[in-house]
């Protein structure tokens, strides 16, 4: 829906025959994203005052969940400032990965809220950790009530740029990712890079992996700038410790959340099927799920994109030089090219159509074409996906030359 | 939100300083409520076209999650009709009561939803059975996925009238009544009286309770029906057996929802707290957990408002004759008028300090205003109550004068 959309409300009963009513009604949804660094150092007043609509006041009490590992880590330093600034915080500690990310978790939550005897009107919840915790407490919060506000501190890189952004809640449910969920942004999202300092530089190139998606699909600039300071800013775990690093920590995090909320204000509830955010998310899921545990979801995620990147390379959307420069970034910023799940084109085939079911009928597969723009296709062939695969499996082999054609050796293997 | 009202949407970002970023987006939001009686009869299409939204057609499936109660005198009908139709229906009978109204029951829809591997964009889950049903199959639609759509066919009176045509869906959770929930309303709620055929006169009434309800606060002309006509209606079932019972079983019902639908429309997320379809249900929560399970729902809802007829008497809002009309037509509709809980003063105190404590500091409690009208007071005193039950005590126990004075030796009893 974008502006010019005309809004209908009201009640209408159709005459004559027997009753017939249609019921209309409109829904305003508004939510804030906030940087700040150093949340819970003494002197940092973001929390009271950062945001408008969720303002913290001395005397207000606060229910606080925050991934296990994360209040180990940070947990003394968070009370500390509450005590500082006399609010009175419940602090639950809950353990937060994929394993976990089901209804027991949203349970542990509610009961947590109930204990508490949360007000709804003015005592959101705060979730303090990754996307699995901020994904499970947005969950239970948008249900306790049919609706209680809640408030987000993403500690890891992921969790920063990607799910603590958008408004997706939800857990896992027997094999289904994600399967059950609400569309229920927090109030407010406060960026703080100051977390990463303690995340392995694994988990830094699984959030860069979501940031470069960004660049590949809308940003040459952003692409530009991981190209030149993405590995300097990885091994610096983003924390600015030369002024430079810290304008370029803040410049990637920044330009990549600014074009993931223009891709999802116009389409917050995905009522428009082709997403480009969709990018790096077709094959990525059925990669993650046979790979599991040994791929990171932005793991998943680069690889997909390296796949349709040779793709759209073997269409001519991509120069074989522009491709070069893509998997040369993939490297530089300690992501893979490549999983051995890709040698399988069943597997590969079977997630084509699965992204069909879930697409209505349709492919809608956004494909890079040069660096920084998309378009959909709706005609990617099985033979297509083998081709694009060995020839991805080339340069992951180092076996391309500079022309881009498959050495001899590897042709037909 | 009423006609008039700006929505804004977009994405602005504010300038200077860290980065600052707000989200608006607005959700249309459309819903429709269909009358059909014999849904299910041989000739009957309402389900086929009925609703221009919700189109069923020949080689459809559809997954049906029915009340096991209604499966048993309803199902053989329905698959007929299912079969007749050329569509492929899975019936899902499943024990839908108050007390199995947990977390568990939505669990077993959704595992029926994966079973059935449902597509959420083409095959929306049908749910037949009364409102403790068609809240639990919402809820796990509205879950799944994120949003499937759902269509509800209510079969009792209550549901008909009042959880079927609204957008709340939820389940219980510890102590704590739809504790857990969204608001998500059906495609659309096909309206079937021939249910009722088969509904106890108890469970008749308990539907009438809210219908009452809605006429005490905003129709002198549906209570001049229910005073007129409610005792037979109530005696045939609402079945129409003649034609003037018939006109006057479809005047009530659809009365009931057009003035139902008129008050929920501008408030579907309840973000105004003054309501007047809360009318009946301040104390009737509580006196419904205390008296479990001896009362249902409806038979606290007219308890309670019977208490706050009598309260507005008291305040002259209400004439005694006035009253007196009221409390006849509770009785003729085969309603009580008294509980033995309203003699713990206590327990309405905490009933009111509950409420308080919902509707955000302030009581917001609709009283009538002669019949068919309505305001919200925010001082009543435990002492008021307490004066109101020893009245109403008089009246349920035919102790009260034609002049409503209490009969000497019921005062201070």
């Amino acid at each position: 829906m974008r502006s010019g959309t005309v809004f209908t409300q009201g009640l209408r009963q159709a005459v004559g025959g027997s009753p017939f009513w249609t019921v209309e009604a409109v829904r305003q949804v508004r939510y804030h994203v906030v940087s700040s660094n150093g949340l819970f150092e003494p002197g940092n007043t973001a929390l009271l005052t950062g945001c408008p609509d969720a303002p913290l006041h001395p005397g207000d009490r606060r229910l606080v969940v925050i991934d296990q590992n994360v209040d180990a880590l940070y947990g003394a330093d968070m009370c500390a400032w509450f005590t500082a600034h006399g609010v009175d915080a419940t602090v639950v500690p809950l353990r937060a990965d994929e394993a976990v990310k089901q209804w027991d978790a949203v349970s542990t939550v509610v009961d947590a809220m109930n204990d508490f005897g949360i007000d709804r009107r003015r005592e959101p919840v705060l979730a303090v950790g990754g996307g699995v915790l901020t994904d499970v407490v947005g969950f239970a919060a948008s249900l306790y009530r049919r609706g209680t506000p809640y408030i987000r501190i993403p500690t890891t890189l992921i969790g920063l740029v990607d799910a603590g952004v958008g408004v997706k809640t939800g857990v896992n449910y027997e094999r289904g990712k994600n399967r059950l969920g609400t569309y229920a942004p927090a109030t407010a999202t406060f960026l703080d890079r100051s977390f990463l300092r303690s995340l392995s530089l694994r988990h830094i190139s699984n959030g860069l992996a979501e940031i470069l998606k960004m660049a590949l699909i809308r940003s040459e600039d952003l692409f530009v700038l991981l190209e030149s300071r993405g590995a300097a800013v990885r091994a610096d775990r983003l924390q600015g410790t030369t002024e430079d690093l810290s304008r370029a920590a803040d410049a990637i995090i920044a330009e990549s959340i600014h074009l993931m909320l223009e891709e999802l204000q116009p389409n917050l509830w995905e009522s428009a099927l082709e997403r480009c955010v969709d990018y790096g998310h077709t094959f990525s899921p059925t990669l993650e799920m046979h790979a599991l545990p040994e791929l990171l979801h932005g793991e998943a995620v680069v690889i997909d994109m390296a796949l349709t990147t040779a793709l759209a390379t073997l269409r001519g959307d991509v120069t074989e030089a522009q491709a070069q420069r893509i998997y040369d970034v993939i490297r530089a910023l300690g992501l893979p090219l490549w999983n051995e799940v890709l040698d399988d084109p069943a597997l590969l085939d079977d997630a084509l159509r699965d992204t069909v079911r879930h697409r209505d009928g349709q492919q809608r597969l956004p494909l890079p074409v040069g660096i920084g723009r998309h378009r959909f296709v709706n005609d990617v062939t099985p033979a297509e996906l083998r081709d694009a695969a060995r020839l991805l499996r080339g340069h992951a082999e180092g076996h391309v030359s500079s022309a881009g054609a498959l050495v001899p050796e590897q042709v037909g293997a």
